[in-house]
C-alpha cells in the first residue's frame, strides 16, 4: 500500500513521525508529495498534518485521508480537498491524556491561586489568600469529545464539580462519563455559564463555535470566574475577552491558542497580567500511540471493515 | 470541661476557629490565655496554634495539648512545655487534600514545563518544548505520614512512578499506598535520589532531617532534577540550593517554607527565575474538619479512650 505522508513538520518532528508510522505499518511504502507526484495513481491513502493546501489533489486512488491532528479545521479549508474521500481525525489516547494534564494544571492554578502566588513573587509580596476545597469549584467544560471526555473524567477525579457542554444533544454520543453533569444546546449553556467558576473550552472549531467566547458569554459567568482556552485561538474574541479581564469581570485566562501563531509580538495577551499564555503546547499528539491509530485505520481500510473517527464536512469535526 | 485556646491567629482566623470548635465540641467552655490564667486549675485542655512561648505552663490540671497545625517543631521548642502532658498533632483530612493539590500541582508543572513556559511568556518568546508521559517522570516523596500517604497516593492516580522515603522503617507505619514503592535509612535515600526527577520534601522538622537538602544531596539527583519543599524552610540549606540552581545542576525549586517567614525581601529566592516561592500556603489547616479531628480526642481524653496522633517529644513528631 502507498500511503503519503504530507505536513508542516519540521525534520525532527517528520523523522520520529517516519520511524513510529513505519514501525506501525511496516507493510506500507511512505511517499512526500514530490514521490506521490510521480506515481499519483498509486496513493490509496494519505496521512496529513496541515498539508500545504493542495496536495492531496490529483490522486485519483485516494480512499482515505487521515490526519494527525485533532482538529482538522485547516485541512478541512483547503478548498482542494478532494470531495468524497472519507476524512479521519486523529484520536490519541496519549493526547487526550497530555490535555487532561494541562486542563487539570490550570484548574488546580486556578482554583488554589497559584497564578496569583505567582504575580506576588514578581512584587516580592508575601500574602496568603483563602484556601477552598475542590468541591467549591465548578468547571464547565464546552465539548464532550473524545478530549473533552478524558478531561471532564480526570477534573471529576480530583474532586471537582464538572458539566459538560455539547453544542447538539447528539454531539455527546454515548453518555456523559461517571459524575459530569452533561448539558447542551443554547438552554444548556444559559444554565451552565451562571454556574461555572472555571470554564474550559475544548470545541472543535466551526462556524457555529467560532466567536462563542463573546462579551455576552463572559458576561453571563458569576464574578471572578476564568477562562481556560485549549480549543482554537477562532473560539475567543479578543478583545472582549481583554475587556472582561481589565474590568475584572474576569479573574484570569489561560489561552493556548489564538487567531494568529505564533502570537504577535506585542499583543497584549503576551503581557497582561491576568494572561497565561502557552505556545498551543496543551497538548502534542504522540508518535507512537498516534501510529498505532493510524495503523488500525489503514487496516480497516485494506480489509474493508468501517473507519475509526471520521469527519462530517458539512458538521466540520 | 475548660479548654484554652491559643495561638498566633489574626482577628478572623480566631473567630473562624472559635466558630467550628464550639459547633464540634458544643459542651466545652473556651477560655482564651487571660482567661486560663485566672483559674489555672480548671484548664483541661488546650487546643493551640503556635502559641507564645510560656501560654501553657502552670496549668495543673492539663492533660492534653492539642496542635491545630500538623507541624510541632515551633510548639516543642518553648522549654515551659509542661513535661508529661500528651501533646496531639492535627491530622486534617482535607489539610492532606490541599497538600496533595499543591503538590500535584508543582509536579505537573514540572513534568510539563509549565514554569519554563512562565518565563518564556514574560520574555515575549513563542517556543514549545517535548512533551513526556507522567509514567516518565519519577517522583520522590520524602516522608509518608499523613500528608506523604496522601500526596503520594494522588501522584499515583496522577500517573507518576512514586518512591516514598522514611528515615525509620517503622515510621512508615502502616504498608506503603498501593503502586508506591517504599524505601527507608541512608541506603534507602542513597537508592531513591538517583531514581528521582520531582523531589518532594513532607518531613518533619528534627534534629536527623534539618539540613538534610544540601549540596551532597543535590548532586546524588540525576541531572535536571526538581525539588519541590513543602515541609520546613530549615530542611534546605539555601546557598547550597542556590548552587545548584546557578549551576544547572538542578531545574527548579518549588518552596513554600523557608528559614525565616515571611521570607525577607531582598532573599535571592524571590527573584530567581529558577525558583517559585510560595508563601506557606501550600495548605492550611481546615477549622471545619480540624475542629472535628479536635472533638474526637477530646472526647476521648473525657471517655478514657486512647488519644490520636500522639508525639514522640523525643523524636519530634
Amino acid at each position: 500500500m502507498d500511503i503519503l505522508l504530507a505536513g508542516d513538520f519540521d525534520r525532527d518532528e517528520l523523522h520520529s513521525w517516519q520511524r513510529a508510522l513505519s514501525l506501525a505499518v511496516p507493510e506500507a511504502r511512505w511517499l512526500d508529495a514530490a514521490a506521490a507526484r510521480e506515481a499519483p495513481g498509486r496513493v490509496e491513502a494519505a496521512v496529513v498534518a496541515n498539508p500545504a493546501p493542495g496536495t492531496l489533489a490529483g490522486l485519483p486512488g485516494l480512499r482515505l485521508i487521515q490526519s494527525l491532528w485533532a482538529g482538522v479545521d485547516r485541512l478541512l479549508d483547503d478548498a482542494t480537498l478532494p470531495a468524497g474521500v472519507p476524512v479521519a481525525r486523529m484520536v490519541d489516547p496519549a493526547m487526550g491524556a497530555a490535555m487532561a494534564e494541562t486542563a487539570l494544571w490550570a484548574t488546580l492554578s486556578l482554583h488554589r491561586g497559584f497564578f496569583a502566588y505567582a504575580r506576588r513573587q514578581q512584587a516580592g509580596c508575601w500574602r496568603t489568600h483563602a484556601q477552598r476545597r475542590a468541591g467549591q469549584v465548578r468547571v464547565g467544560v464546552l465539548g464532550l469529545g473524545g478530549m473533552g471526555r478524558t478531561v471532564a473524567e480526570r477534573l471529576v477525579a480530583a474532586g471537582y464539580p464538572v458539566t459538560a457542554w455539547v453544542r447538539q444533544p447528539r454531539a455527546a454520543g454515548s453518555p456523559p462519563p461517571a459524575g459530569v453533569t452533561l448539558q447542551s444546546g443554547d438552554a444548556g449553556l444559559a444554565a451552565l455559564l451562571p454556574a461555572t467558576d472555571v470554564l474550559i473550552n475544548l470545541l472543535p472549531l466551526t462556524d457555529a463555535t467560532r466567536g462563542l467566547l463573546d462579551a455576552r458569554l463572559f458576561a453571563a459567568l458569576p464574578p471572578a470566574a476564568s477562562v481556560v482556552n485549549l480549543g482554537r485561538g477562532a473560539h475567543v474574541v479578543d478583545d472582549e475577552l481583554l475587556a472582561a479581564l481589565d474590568s475584572g469581570r474576569l479573574r484570569h485566562a489561560v489561552l493556548d491558542v489564538f487567531h494568529t501563531e505564533p502570537l504577535p509580538p506585542g499583543h497584549r495577551f503576551w503581557t497582561h497580567p491576568r494572561v497565561t499564555v502557552l505556545p498551543h503546547a496543551a497538548a502534542f499528539t504522540d508518535p507512537d500511540s498516534a501510529a498505532a491509530v493510524v495503523a488500525g485505520n489503514l487496516r480497516a481500510l485494506r480489509d474493508g471493515q468501517p473507519l475509526a473517527h471520521l469527519v462530517d464536512r458539512r458538521r466540520g469535526y
